[in-house]
Formats: C-alpha cells, sequence, structure tokens
C-alpha cells in the first residue's frame, strides 16, 4: 500500500474529519456529520487553528481522507519543564484498518511532537478498546496510567 | 480548616511549586528543587504564562504555598466540537495530606472549567496510586480511559 501524506487540515477538510470521528462505535453515538455541519464544529475548527499549541492532521491515500488526529503541545514544569505531546481524537477509516496506516500515522506524530521539542508523548485510550491498547503497546508506549473523565 | 486562596501562579512561586512537584515518591526521581533552580523551570514557567490555553494555580493557605495544579483548556472536534479542561501535576504539601485540600484544589480547577466553557474535565493518574484513584472517584470522575506514555 502506498504511504500515506500527512499534513494540517484545513477548513474544507471538516466534514471528512466529522465523518471520521463519526465512523466508530464511540463515535456513532456522539458526532453529527450531517452535511450543512453542525456549526458548533467550525467554532471548533477555528478555535484549534488560531492556537499554536494545536494541530490538527489529515491524512490522505491518494484524494481520499483516511484519517485524522489532533496533537497538542503542552508546556509543563513536571520532569524538570519537559514539553508534552498528546495525541487525541485518533481515527483511521473503517475500510482500511489494520494495514498499518495507523502506526504510520501514530509515527508521524511521535516524530511531530519530537520536531517541536517534546521530551514525552502521551494519549488516552478507552478502556474498552483492547485491540488499541496492544496497538499502542506494539509501538513502544508504556501503559503507565488511568484516565478520569467528569463530564460537565 | 480554613479554605485555600487559589490563585494564578507568578514567576515568584516557581520554587515553592518545584518543591511541592518533587515532595512525591514519583517527583523526588525526577525534579531539582534546589536553588537557584534549573533554568529550564524559568523557560518552562514563560512558555505557560504565554500560553492562554493554560493556567499554573497555586493554593495557599495562610502564607504557605500548599498546592499546585496546572490546567489546560483544550479545543477538540470530539463531542461536537466540545472543550475539554485537562488538570495535569496536582500537588498538595505532603505534611497536608488527608484533610480534604485535594478535593477543594479540584472543585475550584472544575468550576474553572466550567467558566471556560469545557464540557468535559479529564487527567491522568500514575496507575500505582490507588488512593488518587478512589479520591477521583468520589469526586465523580469515572475511570473510563487507559493513559499511555512514550519517553522521546
Amino acid at each position: 500500500m502506498s504511504s500515506l501524506d500527512i499534513r494540517r487540515a484545513t477548513e474544507a477538510d471538516l466534514p471528512a474529519i466529522v465523518g471520521l470521528l463519526a465512523d466508530d462505535y464511540r463515535g456513532r453515538e456522539r458526532e453529527d456529520p450531517r452535511l450543512p455541519l453542525d456549526p458548533a464544529y467550525r467554532e471548533a475548527f477555528a478555535a484549534i487553528a488560531s492556537d499554536e499549541g494545536q494541530f490538527l492532521a489529515v491524512a490522505l491515500l491518494g484524494d481520499e481522507t483516511v484519517g485524522t488526529l489532533q496533537l497538542s503541545f503542552l508546556p509543563g514544569l513536571s520532569h524538570k519543564g519537559a514539553w508534552r505531546g498528546q495525541i487525541e481524537a485518533v481515527r483511521i477509516a473503517s475500510h482500511l484498518r489494520g494495514k498499518g496506516l495507523g502506526a504510520e500515522m501514530i509515527a508521524w506524530a511521535v516524530d511531530a511532537c519530537r520536531a517541536r521539542g517534546c521530551q514525552m508523548v502521551q494519549l488516552t485510550s478507552d478502556a474498552t478498546r483492547l485491540d488499541t491498547h496492544r496497538f499502542y503497546e506494539r509501538l513502544g508506549f508504556i501503559q503507565s496510567h488511568l484516565g478520569f473523565k467528569l463530564t460537565l
């Protein structure tokens, strides 16, 4: 399979990205990919695009948008002032899973974090996604933490 | 016990904050609270202070700096463009643990996230900190995710 073209998302990518977020057993319940898109997605895109600490990425295979993830570059005092790169909202089109595209996208993200001077990359994964946990462990991530959420 | 005074940290708070980060069984191994502080801490403080998405907080009891945490306000597309508040680097002075100050600090952080329009608050906790997990669950957080880290 030819390799991915991974680049910063533009607003024109938004319908495809929301489609990917919804193409998932969790996302199906909580996203709305119908066009015209809910304006909340455009507002969120504008907030991401205007924040230098955020990088919303799309991955293309030929002309098809097949993946997305968001990076957040976080300054902090811990670990003697280490920057962290955080990966969120990772999706690969369901018909293309299991072909190594996710690994390619995460490797790209880790490189992007390294290029920004991060000393650590972190992410959380829904506790029910067992295949995903093995996937990140194969890529060298250590499952060292538990993730807690509070809905407001 | 009188209640905490919680406010945004200034550079003058930095030695006390690094002292709190080091006053912990994990922090002891990786932080250096000796004065003059490692310049990396001052660089990290400057990065946090210049980023509108970050809020480094200190908690005072009278004149003593007894707690710290960092909030990151993260825009994202998931959950129909929901903002997330993320809590990192939570510490209470070791001689004051178990007195409810942590709960007061987290309640303050949750309110701060709500005031910024976040629809979710998230954090991770080292998998070995069992008391901390019960603490967050008592405050209403759901342990729904696993946290993965990759050191660069």
